[in-house]
């Protein structure tokens, strides 16, 4: 991935304002990534496996993420057994990866600092601890 | 950083444990990153301007870290003028690197879902958006 693209402001550059509120809670970001990573889907149940999740919680992230248009889900019945399917949008792929680029630039910031602190002093780095 | 410490549980792979909620938090999270990369702290109005935040923001989010202990903050006087500056602590060093390790393994999960789209198929790959 590009290191430019979550390249912060340089007036506020500890700012992050494309990390995402909606992608960024911990749960949803279990779940997207799991998404992401299974672009055909997933059912109810795997996904909860997947992200240890309960049944509740996962449901609440679940409307969250759809009414944001980054998943779409899908009822059907199977063996005469309602099943809940799970799958990101083209949309939801697209914000899924401009916030990684956002997590990117976190992780060079850090390093940055840790480098500084390398030539600085004796101080821990980011590469030694 | 080693790839390892992130390692995510086999049964929960998404579930992410380690995204410590103190410092996920979006403001939290830049606000540490400043500190992190400023090792011999930074006064309080270059961290809000720095972070871009308000000044109540910011001191709210600053009690919450000085209470999980990440962070220490003095009151000096300077040219008679009050001073608040921050500093993180050496187990703010430790927990935000742990932090950072699985901010990686969520880099590493995404990447390797990305990978295998590009095996399967024609979707566009992590690498290439």
């Amino acid at each position: 991935m590009s290191k430019t693209r979550g390249k912060p402001s340089t007036t506020h550059p500890f700012a992050y304002p494309g990390l995402d509120r909606i992608i960024h809670e911990r749960a949803r970001l279990g779940v997207l990534t799991s998404l992401f990573a299974h672009p055909k889907g997933l059912a109810f149940n795997a996904l909860k496996q997947l992200c240890a999740l309960t049944d509740g919680n996962l449901s609440r992230h679940l409307e969250v993420l759809e009414s944001a248009h980054l998943i779409e889900i899908t009822k059907t019945t199977e063996q005469s057994r309602p099943q809940t399917r799970c799958r990101i949008t083209a949309e939801g792929r697209r914000r899924y990866l401009a916030y990684l680029a956002v997590l990117e630039q976190v992780l060079c910031d850090a390093d940055s600092g840790a480098k500084s602190q390398t030539r600085s002093g004796p101080q821990r780095a980011l590469s030694s601890s």
